[in-house]
This record gives C-alpha cells, structure tokens and sequence, in this order.
C-alpha cells in the first residue's frame, strides 16, 4: 500500500477523478470525493470514508489521521496527481473517497424534515445541510432537479453535515410528502401570497420545511401538497431572500419554537 | 455615442476592466460594475448607475432600459471587449458603471445595523446586505478586513441590495461601536460561551448585530464593545453555522420581534 501513484493515466486515478464531474459518474461509481483536511477528517470520525489518498509530500502531516482510520485503504499519490482530483485554490494533500449514500427510505423515527424542490445553487443544498445538522434536522429529500449534495461546491458548503443528516432523493417528491401528509406531517412551504411565518399556529412535532428554486420557488405539483403556506415577511426594498437563508431562517425560527415557550401571535 | 468600441486596448476598456481587479482599484477610480440585466436594470431604477456598457447585439434587447436611463451615458461594445468585462459564465450583454458609494459617516436616523468584522467571502458579505435589504435593516458597518461588498461575487449576491443598504466603512470597528454604544445602540455580539439567542430580553429601538469572522469568529477588540453576547443553539453534529447564514437568523429574529407581540422567554 505504500507505492506511490504518479501516473494520471492510473485507471484508478482515471475512476477517481471523474467522481468530480457529475451526479451520474458518483451514482454510477457509488462514490463521491471528501476533500481537504476538515473534511476528510470528518469522513473518517463518521466512518463513512472507505479510502484515503494522500499527497506523498503530506505522508508526516496525516499520519496520524490515516493511523486512526482503521480498515480504510490509504492510498499515496504524487502532488501532481492529487491536484487533479481537487477543487479547491489550494488544495490540502488529502481526500477521503466515500460511498454515495442515498437510503432507500426516509429514516424511521425522523420528525424534523426538510425538502427541496428544484434548488438548482449546490452552494445552497450543502449550505442547507449545514443548517440542518446544527439544528438537529433528521433527514434532507430530494426532488430529482435539485443539485447533488455529493458535488464538490456542495460538499465545500456542507462543512461535513453531509456524513450526519441522511439524504432522501425521491422520485416524486409530491408523492412523498402525500405520503407524509397521511403520517401526520405538517408541510410547511413557502409562498409569496402566503400567511407571516412569524403568526403561524403553534407546529406539531412532525414536520418538514419545503425549500423552491432560487428563481421559480416551489412547483405547482409539490405546493398543492402543502399543509401550511406561509412567507417570510419582507418589509424592506429586496424582492426575496437567498434560497439557503430563507430555508436557514424557517428552520431555525422552527427550533426556537421548540426550545421557548409558546408566544401569542 | 453610437460609436462600438471595438479594441481591448482601449484605454476606457482597460480602466473598466480594472474594476473587477480589486478594491483598490475601485477605490481609486471610484467607480464599479454591476452586470447582468437584473443588476444593471437595479442600478439604473435606483438612479445609481453613471454609465451603461452594452453589446452591440443587444442594442434591442436593452433599448427600453437605455431610454430610461436619463443623464445616463450609454457606449455600446464590440461582444469580446464587453465579455471581458464580465465575471459571469454566460454574460447578459450589459453592465452599469456605478459610483463607489462609501458614505462619510453613519447616516442620521439610522437604528438598525449590522457590522463584519472580518467577514471574508465576498459571497457572505453580498448575501448578508440582501437580507439586510429585505428586512428593512438602515445601514452595513464594515472593518477594513471585511471583504468588499462592490466585488464581483459579493455583487451578485447582494442581487441589488448594495444599491439600496448604504455601506459605512469603519477605520476602527471598535471605535464606531464604542460611539454607537453611548448613543443608546445594543451593540449583539454572537458569542459560542453567550447566552441562547432565543432567551435573550427584548431589544431597544436602537441595536447593531455583529458579525465575525467565518473562522475565528469576532475579535477581541470588538467583542469587548458588546453590550449583549448571544449564542445561537446548535443541538445537532455541526461545530457551526454559515456566517451570512447566521447573521440572517439574528436579523430575522430581530424583525420577527418587532412584528410580534413579547414572548416569555
């Protein structure tokens, strides 16, 4: 294991790195790339990276890292080789190489959900996860349109939520919160002609936030599912929030919900 | 008017694409571009743009936005000279060329502020003045290390708020605050060791929320200026939030607040 790969014609190198290119390659594959140190750091403590590769020249800095990430395969490759599976300015000298997990159901016990709907920015879909992960969210789904959280932008704005908050991609997403909606769901989605957010009733305990497309919003399809419909109010000059702080602020508004007493509205 | 100009070596070309280089830049000249059709259409409405740069195969496209552009000079330009001008990975065909607007002092009347310190993705600082925008906040506090708000990325996700949310550049963060905080301003520090941020007591008519860093949050200096120090509750696995996405929860809440009858906390 301790060969250095310095060839990018390496078939292996070749697999690797078309990970970065497209959703279809990681589904493929069944793998997606975890790079830099934070993340790869990350991959190992969630077991959920299944290879390091290192840059032969940051075999000392990670040493301890590969030691502590037992039954995955490390691998060392030549700077040069590294930097073509990177996207970052500055690459770190490390990748964990991860299984592409989508589950083949939404979590059992999962109450606190959020779902998007055509979010096309995979800036927005990791900065969403993060969001989710720091708020205790159980599980993220999917409609078929929106950005692939296993991309590298996405990956880069997750900080890791990723290997924490599972992901459900559905194949109808307007069939699955049917679904819900029979289980007991409230549906909560956001709608410019739609009741202030802040004067909703008290929510029940099961839920999920339904997030639209950055120019679009919610579809037709998916917003006839909802329960609720309600808008974050803009009082000011701007003529809507950015996707992921819209979705950031329901979802922490949600939170504090539960952690305060009820307020009248 | 109607002339095109044709050659990148242009010395007006060469001046315009300066802008998109640096602040400094921008600070000398004292002008920067707003591009695309949304931004430079914001730019034109709200009376801020001091020039329109047209390809010269949009001319039809944007005749109406030219003619509405009163005092404005228009140039139209050959579609490469125009594209270099660009950030955009499919430019729009038009930019507007603005004033650099750094107000002398904190506009009188203004209650509700935020302040970056050290604030350094351009895409935070633009995000954060679009829900500035939509939530009616009066004006953005900036250190030096915060990064530019008139860049290319912080532009195109302000999607038009810089041209709405005056921008106060501070030689000395801490000594703004330190003014601000005699004169009756809460000044709302995010502090990991603080105080939940839902149980905090109600806000006066007058604060400022303070933003730091993405990671080392706020310094010292300016930390020690807070007269409230908040934590926003991460019940889950992330180590953080966002910041663009953090500062918008504050200033949500902060909103939510004064829309809404006292919770007891």
């Amino acid at each position: 294991m301790s060969d250095i790969i310095t060839s990018l014609q390496n078939p292996q190198v070749k697999a690797w790195r078309a990970l970065n290119r497209s959703r279809a390659e990681r589904s493929r594959q069944g793998l997606f790339l975890a790079e830099g140190e934070h993340m790869a750091g990350e991959a190992v403590k969630e077991g959920k990276a299944q290879a390091l590769l290192i840059a032969d020249t940051a075999r000392e800095k990670y040493r301890g890292l590969a030691k502590s990430a037992a039954g995955v395969t490390v691998w060392y490759l030549a700077d040069h080789v590294i930097q073509v599976l990177c996207d970052a300015k500055t690459p770190q000298g490390i990748v964990a190489v991860c299984g592409y997990p989508f589950p083949a159901a939404i979590p059992s016990g999962a109450a606190l959900l959020a779902a998007l709907d055509g979010v096309q920015d995979p800036g927005n879909v990791g900065t969403l996860l993060r969001t989710m992960d720091a708020a205790g969210f159980h599980c993220l789904l999917l409609d078929e349109k929106t950005a692939d959280p296993y991309g590298p932008k996405a990956l880069r704005a997750s900080m890791g939520a990723v290997f924490r908050v599972p992901v459900f991609r559905c194949s109808s997403l307007s069939d699955t919160l049917d679904g819900l909606q029979r289980d007991g769901f409230e549906i909560i989605a956001g709608d410019l002609r739609g009741e202030s957010f802040f004067r909703r009733p008290r929510l029940p305990d099961k839920l999920c936030v339904v997030i639209g497309n950055e120019g679009q919003g919610i579809s037709p399809e998916v917003m006839c599912k909802a329960t609720m419909r309600l808008k974050l109010p803009i009082p000011g000059g701007a003529e809507s929030l950015n996707a992921a702080v819209a979705g950031s602020i329901m979802i922490y508004d949600i939170l504090r919900e539960r952690q305060t007493e009820p307020f009248s509205p």
